[in-house]
């Protein structure tokens, strides 16, 4: 459905934006990638994209880059959720004023497709399990997950009022290749440098919930190419319907390092202050469009550690 | 619980916020106002309150209103959720970067209590009657009601990463004195100009619920009094439990101007895009903590007549 059209792709030099860059590139579609590089990475890049090199900050940048496309995959944002509150203003810079700025541009040069990349964490601590979409109105626990529901609420706003046609996914945590941040991520660097010890923020019994890149990306296609309703919105969970305890977790990264560190835990049911004691979302919706996610939990973990050690260079010691 | 404090009231010189101001200044507070007065009135402005001219956005200005104080009721914000699509950017400047803006000047100031002015708009087209504050997640139909859930969930993250209290009041329309927009005002505002004819947005059958401001004052000062649970947050519905159709405040706006217009409809069931085809809140959260309103919805309308009718000044024709 690509096919020789321009598509772009902000953060399509990062993780999940490096997938869905080769997925269009495989489909035919001349891709724009906008990336500043603040995580993305060149080795990621598809070598057939189109890079412009910036901020979504620069909106001159963003309007010549969106220029003549058919649609917009935004997966370029602030994702380290756990650092917010060290730095207050980053989430609404990075995830809300360059959300804006993506849609201004779109606006002014009459591209109206745009798929979005939310998170579960927009759910706060839910009360019901598995969560769907509609689940109770959430308390935002995040300056993230803020910033993710306003860039949300821009995009259903920029649909209604603008007729936009509007994908938004609200991802678990996605791991596989290119996975360069997150606690699995971070569990590998500290074992790297100390394969005797590691700490565990909060008591290591919060149940999370994975999914692999591929399966992510599968979702994606297969949504946008459903088309949606009158309304121009549609909005997906995407996540596996189980979980995983933290410290099941830290044992297949043992497991796959060869490693039998002594653990410790800084205590509590919540790693930080967001942190979510259990993340277990309904993806009921994508799943009677025929998704499947075809990588187990544990085959999501294992594959995510047999990229790091073979990527050193993701973390320069 | 405000006497002889110094209290920080944002855009006190406004409808709404004016009220709040002359409540503080009746119990002893020190009231320091900033208002931009973009709607804001030096004749609603209490004489006893210092005031801040100056804007949100301007950080520096609100660092130094907030020094010293113990709460801030921050009600500044652009209040136009029908022109939102005219100004894109309007909804995100004037009411999440200010709001960030003055939370951050708390934190600087070690000012940890604010109570906030969100909107019913925040529930979309609801899909529960009377809607609670938990009602499912609602899809985001308009910039402003964005730009509103965004800086709830700004408060809420505050709330939980830097400790502070919040009060979150999701507002019906507000009526009463000083009531300066919305479409009992514009009605009003027409009908003076040619008394013979009324146009209304969408088919007049849209149900509206609405609240006198001294009763949402009460509210407001009531919540706060009872103070919070360990979380810092609370959320409040503010909202009579009845409705009205717009025809039917029409016909009281026709009976107390003495006029018999021609009605004529752009039809449809939303006056706008955004605009909200059914609204009634469950205000039972507030209402167990005794609150109970005293204006019945006919007596909101005239009341808010009575007053524009003796203040022509407030829209020169």
């Amino acid at each position: 459905m690509f096919s020789r059209q321009k598509v772009v792709v902000t953060g399509g030099a990062g993780f999940i934006g490096s997938h869905i860059v080769d997925r269009l590139v495989e489909a035919n579609a001349s891709v724009t990638v906008i990336d500043n590089f603040s995580t993305g990475r060149e080795s990621f890049l598809n070598p057939a994209a189109t890079l412009v090199r910036g901020d979504l900050l620069d909106q001159s940048l963003v309007d010549r880059a969106v220029e003549g496309a058919t649609m917009v995959f935004h997966l370029a944002a602030n994702a380290d959720i756990k650092d917010g509150l060290k730095h207050p203003r980053r989430d609404v810079e990075q995830n809300v004023l360059a959300t804006q700025n993506v849609l201004e541009a779109m606006r002014k040069a009459g591209v109206q497709r745009i798929a979005f990349s939310s998170t579960g964490s927009v759910y706060g601590e839910p009360s019901v399990f598995p969560t769907p979409e509609d689940a109770p109105f959430p308390v935002q626990t995040s300056l993230y997950a803020t910033s993710k529901v306003a860039a949300e609420g821009l995009l259903t706003s920029y649909a209604l009022g603008y007729g936009f046609q509007s994908w938004i996914f609200r991802f678990v945590s996605i791991l596989g290749p290119r996975y360069t941040h997150g606690h699995v991520f971070d569990f590998w660097r500290k074992l790297r440098q100390d394969p005797t010890s590691l700490h565990i923020l909060g008591d290591g019994r919060q149940l999370k919930s994975y999914c692999h890149v591929s399966d992510c990306v599968d979702g994606i296609f297969l949504a946008v190419a459903a088309g949606h309703d009158d309304s121009g919105i549609r909005i997906y969970n995407i996540g596996r319907d189980d979980m995983l305890e933290v410290n099941t977790s830290v044992s297949y990264i043992c497991r796959e390092l060869g490693v039998a560190p002594q653990l410790t835990y800084s205590g509590g049911a919540r790693g930080w202050v967001g942190d979510s004691p259990k993340i277990l979302l309904d993806a009921a919706r994508l799943r009677r469009l025929g998704w499947s996610p075809k990588y187990s939990l544990e085959a999501s973990v294992v594959d995510t550690l047999q990229y790091l050690v073979q990527h050193p260079e993701m973390a320069p010691e």
